[in-house]
């Protein structure tokens, strides 16, 4: 997939600065990491959108569970860095959606993943229809030229 | 506290591996890690006597919760050094029991933590009585010279 | 320790959000993810002072280790809850500093720890004069009644 | 890509435990830290067939890093879980390989995943040829119907 330059518009971003716990003996991020850094900017993406996942759990007994993850690792991050993470609607179903994220520091693209996101029962983990309210915000993050 | 010797046979001990996963920029174990070394000790104590904690929150809506850590750290661990950590109960209450845990790399002791840890209900985090079987157990297990 | 009021003004604060990697199956942030909370606020407080530790390792060849956590666990966090992490020096020496740190929840106070740090070279982790820069802020940091 | 049998007698097979580090506020083992796992099997395939990192960094000064993930999280892993991880060698070039590793809890496939890893110079990252003795046993272990 060709990196989405972190100028366009249509994307959402957000900031995380790199501390020890994010590092490895390497002296850069640890590559699991970065999905914890998608899914801070995930998290906050919905949260722009108006839904907190605890409050959809508590009020829905839905939760979003990540059923598939590629990343791409590029580049390394380094102590102190500071790196903004997009996210991107690649495509929205009734039960599950495919995101698109990077990781740039400055301009430079550092990782890029493609992560489907399912939605649950909390209690049984069985696929639910992600709600209307949410799906309806979706199509109108995503209805500009992306 | 003084060091315990890793020798002494009243002592639980439980071994781990040091993976890039636990590692920091420093080149070093993260600190905050011994604290997961020790409980993955704690829970395979705990499962020597017979409790596993699952099982625990399943048949009788309780969990063991940690309430206050107190850790020193003497000497760093390194990618894919073995770690030997060590259990010895030094207080067991009605609600709570307070541990004593030791890391050591062969002889040379490399953090040693005071860990207490309550029984709760799980649902809502309220102070229960340790079930008696556990307590039994406990005293068994420190019935000797410590 | 006696909880310091989060509305002090000579206390550097710093907020952080519970995002699902913070949690645990108890359904509450992982009482050792407190020490990486108190460590990204020690991180943002010695920004705030001038100091990058990536730069302190890279120029001066030190780093700052941690040498002793005390850490009192009082209530739960949960997703989506917005923290505020608080550092007040405690005591600074030559080559260590002790601070205080608290975890709160609006005005509740989740946590709370002391965290002893101490000045290495980067290579051989042998104990070193904290920089005098670095002293000097931290006394006019701390110059006023605590 | 179709699951492996973690019957057959040419897989690499390593063992772990579900601890409450693992888990989330789900109540299942988070789902970035499969990588975790995988990586801890690599670890142990990579000293079964006779090379330590941390040894191959001291004398070489080449580490291993990962450049691809791909992921797929069929079925939650809970505390207490038993997991068998393993690992295959898809293809091996001069300078990066691609494993194929599951994880299994029994008999049932919980995630699978296709790793690429490189080799590098610890310093610059910059890609290097894979050590001679390295590739050697790996054409060994694969050296059988796969």
């Amino acid at each position: 997939m060709p990196p989405l330059s972190p100028s366009l518009p249509e994307l959402y971003r957000h900031t995380v600065r790199v501390y020890w716990e994010d590092t490895d003996a390497g002296g850069v991020v640890f590559y699991a990491n970065y999905l914890k850094f998608f899914e801070r900017a995930r998290t906050e993406w919905l949260r722009s959108l108006g839904f907190g996942q605890q409050q959809l759990k508590d009020e829905s007994g839905l939760m979003f569970v990540v059923s598939h993850t590629a990343v791409n690792y590029r580049s390394p991050a380094r102590l102190d860095d500071e790196l903004t993470l997009t996210v991107c609607v690649r495509e929205a179903r009734q039960a599950s959606m495919t995101l698109s994220q990077q990781a740039f520091r400055g301009d430079r693209l550092l990782a890029e993943g493609e992560i489907r996101i399912g939605c649950v029962a909390a209690g049984t983990f069985r696929p639910q229809r992600i709600p209307t309210a949410i799906l309806d915000r979706l199509s109108l993050s995503t209805d500009r030229p992306a």
